[in-house]
């Protein structure tokens, strides 16, 4: 028979068993982070009809999306959990409890350009509160804590969560009389990283039209840094001259006020006049994660406070904050950086049992021993030669052996390998065991991420 | 603005918070199950190469695919998970250890005529053991044991593994001479569930174009049943006359023989002459798993041993033996029948914080400490009465409400209602959180499905 050449999509992540492990394990923190701060798991079509997916009108996305034809149905893949979400709240809307906490973490798709480390089927792990007409500020202050719960528990120490308000920004350039230019000049500040500060002035004048004075104040605003505590008080030096820039203040200094209470050490927040994420959608607070090591990197976890979820399909009022990880694009540029923790089990078994008798009936029993005491056994019947079983465990990092030969059945006993330490231990089933699961713990000590 | 009417496809299942708890704790029972037996999972793409996807030509199923094309590229959502396991393995043939052992919870897609119970987005979660040129009997015997493990873990006990061996059934009809309408055969005795004896016997006759002796003599074979050692002993007088029957019975009697040892009970599990599966893929050992009180449901968990998984792919013969269960259709009928138990905790948080202090730093203290012990806790800021907010609990089923007033700050207490029994105390924080504890150990007692 003629073979076809097997692939994989180019954009498509595929990972082998042990980076699989990784990111398993990755995502089951994700779940149980989220899970602590009572977020439920909500899981929604990867297909939607096109006409309630780009209700809003897809803008640049558009042309990146996969969109087709079934029957006589206009169809497309989500591009991110945001519109579904929307359509779910809207569509369940007599059927939740507001405020109505999810997280979502599942695939999206959109077709970019294949380009190293960028990807056109990757996982977004998303929280998001939504409540009916109101929303507590305080549910603002708390996204931070858990951005720094996650990122804590994942492994990672140096990171910043870089915040800011829309309300001080829009405030800000109401003051100056430039409402109708918001849009262009956040767009352009918000190059601020990837151009710097003298083309960013530079376009300030030319492509948004404003005078020299007018940009100079704008560049001024913006550097605005230091210690949370002096950029509030700098902050505090334009008040009372806008009711929308003293509200956002007011925000601003309330998040900042409960970070403490939640946690969240100093040196992993700071208040940021440069985020303003590109999206119109945000009113509120808006956030930045970066890790300090990796600025190159961008933003691992971004998002905001929004008023108006789900416009495009009901006149309920839904306002809501929420932040999403892009966890592939993540994953991979953790693989690159060689920050993933390789020390951490990554085999698909705990224990490979090998059983030396002809009557196969009490390594069967073993394994369901083992089993039933929560340890992950492979029992191995292949007729291989003893090394090349042993090799077996061994490349794929399985961390005990158990040898049962009849002389080990006669007498009761469990002989067992330590495959990195080498050491071999003959002994009852239960001491065996307890050296395992010893061993076990010890193992699975450590974080997934690992910072150098 | 003018609102679009927010909707979900039909056939793409959307749960409600509570419903996708319970589905949630299906999955996590079927990775934890799955691991427990050395299985490591694997994520493949949803969107493959047409021509990858579809090497094996589509048959019955081809005109089911959703197929596409995003610019060049021909593309198909996965129908199955068989096939990209295929691939995968035939890809990565040289970095993966052999046998092979994964698990795969994943949706996959199929363009089906729209009908209650039919879903065209669907879960699958399959295990596959793969094995490089051979692979043991053993495997055979050890499949049914995960299924039972998995179902009873589940919560179900009146379920029946039915197992039979298509050599036996290919060298019945080899005996007979009848090799080269083997498969219409099998494909008629297959309707037996639907369509009854009698017209099977009139199919094997009128389509099959066999004598009525002919048909006679397999509808006796089929009709062979009663105790598994009564099912052996009767295949034995069959023996000595055609070696892949013999093969396969030698092959049966092995598996019989080890599900004792496995912890099988011998009334999950029978040997079944009219399982033939559909598929000519399997050629071994065929498996199908039904509820006892609702056979009307078909097989809920079906597989068997195949001898070339990829070769389509590859010259490597890769023989394997695997199992799927549909799960989005398995949890759409538990819940029609009303066997998802619905005493299990299914609330977003086990407990909600109520604060009544001006300064919420109490509070925030008291929610963290309750994370930090794997407490999964909502801080409740909203500015609503307090009816509201009890009712917010009450109709998300959180079951525990914790009051804290300046009261209970000055003292250093917690007030704790446990809102099924009405029960309020007032704690230290540890007593509290030892009752808590214990009542939601006690709450999250009992199986996912429950039998009536």
């Amino acid at each position: 028979m003629e073979k076809l050449k097997p692939r994989t999509l180019s954009g498509f992540m595929e990972l082998l068993p042990r980076p699989q492990q990784q990111m398993e394990r990755m995502m089951e923190i994700l779940r149980r982070t989220y899970s602590l701060y009572g977020f439920t798991p909500l899981d929604t079509p990867i297909i939607e009809s096109s006409e309630v997916l780009l209700a809003k009108g897809g803008g640049d996305t558009e042309k990146q999306i996969y969109r087709f034809t079934k029957g006589d149905s206009d169809l497309s893949l989500r591009f991110d959990l945001t519109v579904p979400l929307a359509k779910y709240v809207a569509l369940h809307y007599n059927e939740l409890s507001f405020p109505f906490r999810r997280y979502q973490i599942g695939k999206v798709y959109r077709g970019e350009r294949a380009q190293r480390g960028r990807f056109r089927e990757f996982y977004q792990a998303d929280i998001d509160v939504i409540g009916d007409g109101k929303l507590d500020i305080i549910n603002e202050a708390e996204i931070p804590a858990i951005i720094y719960q996650t990122f804590t528990t994942l492994g990672l120490r140096r990171f910043q969560i870089r915040v800011n308000n829309r309300k001080i920004l829009n405030g800000f350039y109401a003051m100056m009389g430039l409402s109708a230019r918001c849009a262009d000049i956040m767009r352009t500040v918000d190059k601020l990283d990837k151009i710097g500060v003298g083309k960013v002035g530079l376009c300030l004048t030319e492509e948004c039209g404003l005078t020299p004075q007018q940009a100079g104040e704008i560049l001024s605003f913006i550097a605005i840094s230091g210690a949370n505590a002096d950029v509030l008080a700098a902050l505090e030096t334009y008040a009372g001259r806008n009711e929308l820039f003293d509200a956002g203040l007011s925000e601003l200094k309330t998040v900042v006020k409960y970070l403490a209470a939640f946690g969240v050490p100093e040196e992993n927040f700071a208040v940021d006049l440069t985020i303003a994420r590109g999206l119109d959608y945000y009113t509120g607070t808006v956030y930045e994660t970066t890790l300090l090591d990796h600025p190159e990197i961008g933003s691992v976890c971004s998002g905001g406070r929004y008023d108006n979820l789900a416009e495009y399909y009901t006149d309920k009022q839904l306002p809501g904050v929420g932040i999403s990880i892009g966890l592939t694009r993540l994953f991979y540029v953790l693989g690159e950086q060689g920050m993933l923790n390789d020390d951490l089990p990554t085999a698909p078994a705990d224990v490979l049992v090998l059983p030396m008798t002809e009557d196969l009936a009490p390594a069967i029993a073993l394994s369901t021993a083992l089993r039933g005491a929560g340890v992950r056994t492979q029992l191995y019947t292949e007729a291989k030669k003893f090394k090349a079983k042993m090799n077996y465990a061994d490349r794929q990092g399985i961390p005990y052996v158990i040898f049962l030969g009849d002389d080990e059945v006669a007498k009761g006993l469990v002989a067992c390998k330590d495959m990195a330490s080498g050491q071999q231990t003959t002994l009852p089933f239960d001491e065996t065991l307890a050296r395992i699961r010893a061993g076990l713990a010890e193992k699975n000590t450590g974080a997934v991420i690992l910072e150098r």
